[in-house]
């Protein structure tokens, strides 16, 4: 096993990328004129952190990157409940340091405001991008987060072809976004939204709650269901012992 | 072997998450204004559906989704025919699910109207995005559903490399939505054509024919000749016990 | 080994699936208007051809799908002369009935004309879809076959990892294409140039000699090249064997 | 182990793809009217440009391709010092020629002009795409480089899954392009600057040195960070042995 220390190093690392990328490309590449990577690439964006960081640190500490999956894996018998709270802290810190360099980064061209939506954050109603009211944010992150957890649990599941979780995982990720950008910005992890709406403050904190209830509900919901679905009780154990 | 009801809730969700996925993106995300993620992102969308599933519940219940799959494996000597009817009724459930939430997802915002296309339906003639005749739907549709079954079959061939299958399948939903949604909007698929007719209703039940026939004439053909084509006789078996 | 006739149907089956995937989903769907593809799903969708049938059925034919990749594989000591010939000409007759389909297939919108850009057709000058002139579009094809034949030796050696090739392959394909298009609508491939061109005619089929000409040259010039990259001789062998 | 020179062969050749490909697709589709590729395409081509050659000549040289790669895996504790310098004169020669061949084919089309970014270099302030002042340059240069060391160290560990780091490295590559375009049309590589700006001169040469010193201070840190995070020490080795 990996000492703790070096673990949250590592997941605070990851979710540092998970952001400052995913988060950086809508806020610098998005809406570039004319030949811009739109939702599509963010979504693309988003997606490649996890499968590059679940390759390059899985084995170190599992690379969840989002408390919902350190909760879902928990739920699901993966996970041992003492870690829980460490790995939370570490990943809000990296989402944290990830907004504030993208603030400095995005700052250094002429004309950028961070009043509008200018690190990404999440929302619903008049912070959504589509303005969807508050119920299909709701029903939305709760059921993608399902869905992402039921992908992490299977395909790290040992009877899953070895070495190609990353690629479902990460893709997973990419899948989400393509649906539901226009609904909430998509989150479907509590960090990525934390660090972004820390700096910018205002209705963007005041509707993170949804942020962290609706993926938390998935996840646990997803944690139960996959240890039915699997039939035999799983061990705990790091997910990265099976990527 | 997993029992049938673990299986069956594993293809009714796995469905689910093609059809909520899938016409998902293209109702929610395709056509958002400057930077929407066009017909190449709900391409994506869709073979990601598939392969992130094909990886999570691959070895639960050989992650199908389809009903034409469902028939093409057992045309192919790979599935039992006692198997099929409880699969395809478990996928319409799945896909009728999908529909329905995804209707009450995207009614929640201002402006929203079903008619129109506003469930992803599939249809030819008024209802093809690019105004394609009849005779252009059917051909198309059997034609890459023979496709997408030689490559499901090829793919999870014992003699195939291990693992990859998830990949070239999911990727080859893909690609058969890049040719063919100005055609049929893209179907190969009965489940994901039915869920949407069914609350859409009117043209878009008329037309659902099309989207069992078609598929099924090229699972049928697929399926005998990829038996020719790999020579020896196939052990009926699981799709996933190759993935 | 696989009985030369069905290596055969293969092939021909693959190059089909690689000329009507391909410049179908350019022919159909890269300039829908508003959210249609573009280069870039052309790109994909293309790439993606070459990648589900790797996977499909490169255990039966070893999955060339372009005369200049037999060729180029016989020069690099991995494909038997006897068998250049009946491979290319399946390949020939998958890619004139994929063009003969499509035709079919996208005169089913009205208003379709063949005439302009209508199959797909490759070429340079005049035909070229930026205008570049017969230089441009020699020197590009021949390097970009090159450097596809590198990656076909190079990823199917035993010393590459095994299982891979498929996707490093399909992807340089994409690759070729994000490169290419403007110039010459990207061939690489002979039977992919002369499917088209037979039934368009004209200008198309009087340019046809350059999509021959500078692939082979590439080609050939790599089969050698990477006969001494990789040190020693290689036996001759299907590329499939490796995949 | 390879002898030298082909080793060089390949870094050359290897870099000439990734100028080639990466610089080709911005100089000659990216901007295509109406249907062009855009930064998103441009982002898959440079990825696709490392993970096609890595998994092609990955086996030869251990494909760095890029001067802060090698620097970096130097740092790791993964390459021997010895071959540091012929390695990045490798990678400067094939840039170069990448760069000129890249001119003559663009030169094809009538009215081309090498100024403005004919040939898709790096820069700054005035330079930048997106108008990006020196300190942001500077910033997300290093810190892009830092992850792309970190996925590159991570993923052939030992301990990671095997024959997977290709597909994370050159997916990295995309993600830093999805990033980073808009601020200093994305470098981390020294050598990718360099080729073109020869070429353009003027005061593409003068703002080369930040895409010499911001890339290498990122790939030193990580690889000091990454040898920390792993734990043990580890045996100087080519990067490729792990593939």
């Amino acid at each position: 096993m990996v000492p703790l220390g070096k673990r949250l190093f590592a997941e605070a690392f990851g979710t540092f990328w998970l952001v400052f990328g995913g988060c950086g490309s809508a806020v610098l590449a998005a809406g570039f004129p004319d030949v811009g990577i739109g939702l599509l690439g963010v979504s693309l964006a988003f997606g490649l952190t996890v499968l590059t960081m679940a390759y390059s640190i899985g084995h170190i500490s599992g690379c969840h990157l989002n408390p919902a999956v350190t909760v879902g894996l928990w739920a699901g018998g993966r996970f041992p409940v003492r870690d829980i709270a460490p790995y939370v802290v570490a990943q809000l810190v990296g989402a944290v340091i990830a907004a504030a360099l993208l603030l400095y980064i995005a700052s250094g061209q002429p004309g950028y405001a961070l009043a509008g939506n200018g690190l990404g954050v999440n929302g619903f109603g008049p912070l959504s991008p589509g303005g969807y009211a508050l119920g299909s944010g709701l029903a939305i992150e709760a059921v993608l987060t399902f869905g992402f957890l039921i992908i992490i649990l299977g395909s790290t599941d040992s009877r899953a072809p070895a070495g190609f979780a990353p690629i479902a995982i990460g893709l997973a990720l990419t899948l989400i976004h393509l649906i539901s950008i226009p609904v909430t910005n998509t989150s479907v992890n509590p960090a990525r939204s934390t660090g972004p709406a820390l700096l910018v403050g205002g209705m963007a904190l005041q509707q993170l709650w949804l942020f962290w209830l609706a993926p938390m509900i998935g996840a646990l919901v997803a944690g139960g269901a996959y240890r039915w679905l699997a039939e035999e009780p799983l061990a705990p154990a790091i997910v990265g012992e099976n990527l």
